[in-house]
């Protein structure tokens, strides 16, 4: 009566740290890899047959090896890399997913020069892709998860739908502050992934602190607009931004004023706001 | 050269406590609503066109509104007479989608009797469901978080590739420890969810204690084929199921033996392992 | 000119799990260890001399070996004999505390019957304790951390300060929601810890319960006076118990009463209130 | 026959954000505050008198008030005004104790220059202080919480105790990552609290990169040392160091050497190395 509709399985949170050194110079890389595979792995779902299940355990094995000799010069072409392996070593594997996430860190400055090994980290903010190989194409797809920005002005919200539910007064002057998660698609499966990376970054921040915002929504599609613009590698842009919530907090009861000067930040409940850009 | 593909925006994590009275006895649901809506918003994203968009913080009040007169007998009949009220509010909505996590809470027994309106709580469980009105239909999805459970024996792993990145040995007494997270389809947009709720949880916890287990996967799709069998009305269930592993203790160099007696639990890295099954 | 003041070191966070077979019934304990240490350590801090340092790895490796042959059947008696341990075998070491948290597991329920050796977890409640052994004394402190209450009513708070700071109004009728932590010292580096600990938990509980609270202070010194009551071994309790607010949500706006029906869990911020009750 | 020993109440993780302006460049503050009161509440807990209670809720409403008026120049400054608030207003109060952490933001670099208004935070590092206000004296600490730091090399631990539970080898050349939590004390209530932050942690970062590291113990005294060096008006500096250890991939099983290239992070367990340093 049951049949088995779909099926994956993999290693999740890998995570790796790699230092390549050039002399005195050492480079730190710092990631957490996910494989996961589809193919040809129902019976052991249904029958408890092993006989072509590639053990989570070898997964995470595999993934140590081939940081080995792999200069991780970019997460993307390393998990291009393992998502081959997958795919060019077990037959019975029809689709292999690798997405990594980098861990940020950043050189010690001492007395105004950036230190050789040591490093200052703790940022919120991830660098991701995920790769696809389907054993026919492979799919690149980038971003940027937690990139917690704030504007304290240069934003307002008016002309909303106003009825019975609402209460929510109109500004012309507001904090906007969210988390911004972005995920692009490459057209091709080759490019050059940190400059593209540093490009749709850079283009996001600059278009966030720069738009005169009408809503969150308008100043999301401006930013994927810019990130299209200075990037011609990437076809569209999935842009995420809970609106974190600063509010005004009513001196009134005090006898005071407060001309946007006191906000209560706020977790929950937040606006959600989300769009994907992409070319014509 | 930019066009909007798609959007969507809402409120998330919208929190209420309800307390329903019937004399003495008092009745606790708590419970997180987040809305998410599609339609015709795309002016705002493109020109900072509010007229169409209903406030997020217009939702939020409706979420509290509705919840006064609504009953909250269970979490899929309130999502889904919230999913309605936007739909038919709203022209601008094409469609609405309502997903609740329900905060579990229990009565405290007080020498041997349970309390009136007193209640403990803690659980990570998490009962969820989403409901999606898209105008010419509704869709009731229905689900668990976090289900953790833990059996000592009767879970095995054989059989499965061995090659030259495989160090895992095979083992036929194990720790199976798992986190379940369960998403099931209703084959209606009406039902006695609370019983089927209650049945679908039963079946997945009893398949997970008696079975005997050759795999991950094997109990995945036992779980989940007992849950078709005990719940007539689901057409379709989803199981995520992460191998939060215990790994056996070397306790060689310190002169013991360990007859699978102590055992690290380890957060990271972990297997995943998903299957859907459905109806034939 | 700078000197070192005071230091200790150990080992946080060694996770074990313990099975204890008797024929098919299996025994689950899932703790974690936390192993810190006082004594002559100075050279290692100022000069870097490690000859009197017991490596936290080797502190881990210890934890480990003991689990093997105690039978854990409660950690308070597994602490005593980690901290005695510490200070048996290493002269340098003045102080050892050992401090343990204990993961809870409930046999999963098969119809009507607890299973031999599965279980079901997720609770955020912690059993836990502390030895702490100076070489002259043996100190056991036990306690709870994150049991959540919620009551529905029999709690008020009114007559309290109203000053011009003050726009909290006066209520004979809240919800009264808290995530007890609780410490307690035992007189006796011996006893039944078990059934104390299960005297305790249970007294906290009932007083929470049935309690006609004034204040949340008054609840707290109940539930320590109790707690002192129903187990003599103890000679001290600290309670700490934070205000997890239930705001009753404002329904005016929208033409509707809120009898106590509809409020809003908040996070933050939250009351925070302390109380320590003693024996004359 | 019980008593009530010792207790305090307050209002825990206040939030707030302030703006404030010189003409267009906007400066942002965003603060968490903890306002803990001890003095003469015994009769809320014993009998539910709250005649001399403070509400949590008014301390909140406080927090506020204070704010827009006080310029917010340093968070010690503000936590200093605010202990001295509840002494000053309050006779009933003993000890006032304010605790403030600071949330950080940076100005966002668009084409190479600072921007007015716009920012990009998502550090775990944390400034925080405490001013405690007894009526008789002020102490005002100041600290850092989770500022990560790792160095690729300049570490070892060799000479240890080996015993017949030690398993690690001895290294001369390892990866040494921390989370540094400091915690300081200065010597007087009044004091440029900026410059010295900013010197502090100047010192322990550049001790940090710089220190050729003989055990984590010896990097935490010389971290210390050296910031009771550059800060004059510090008495002592308390230290907590987790050592959040990266351990070398065996890659053996595949045939490869591992020259300390390849490392898995680890978050448990962990060394947890704590010291503190005053001046002699």
């Amino acid at each position: 009566m049951a049949v088995l509709k779909s099926n994956s399985y993999g290693k999740s949170h890998v995570r790796l740290t790699k230092v390549t050194r050039q002399g005195d110079l050492h480079e730190l890389k710092e990631i957490s890899v996910h494989v996961q595979l589809e193919g040809d792995f129902a019976a052991c779902y249904t029958h408890g047959d092993n006989s072509k299940i590639i053990a989570t355990d070898s997964m995470k094995n595999t993934v140590y090896v081939l940081a080995r000799h792999h200069p991780l010069d970019s997460i993307e072409s390393f998990a291009r890399h393992a998502a081959n392996h997958f795919v060019g070593t077990y037959p019975q594997v029809a689709i292999a997913t690798v997405s990594i996430h980098e861990v940020p860190w950043q050189r010690i400055d001492v007395h105004g020069k950036l230190h050789n090994h040591s490093f200052v980290g703790g940022s919120s903010e991830r660098r991701r892709c995920t790769v696809t190989n389907n054993r026919r194409s492979i799919l690149v797809e980038a971003g940027i998860e937690d990139l917690l920005v704030l504007k304290t002005t240069q934003s307002g919200f008016v002309g909303f739908v106003r009825d019975k539910y609402t209460t929510l007064k109109e500004t012309t002057d507001r904090i906007f502050a969210t988390s911004v998660t972005a995920k692009w698609k490459y057209s091709l499966p080759d490019g050059n992934w940190n400059r593209s990376f540093d490009g749709v970054r850079k283009a996001l921040l600059n278009v966030f602190a720069t738009h005169d915002s009408l809503a969150v929504q308008q100043t999301l599609y401006a930013m994927g607009e810019e990130a299209l613009n200075v990037c011609p590698d990437i076809s569209e842009i999935e842009l995420t931004m809970p609106n974190q919530h600063r509010l005004l907090v009513n001196l009134e009861p005090f006898g005071l004023s407060n001309p946007n000067e006191i906000f209560v930040p706020t977790n929950e409940p937040y606006g959600l706001i989300r769009g994907t850009v992409s070319r014509d």
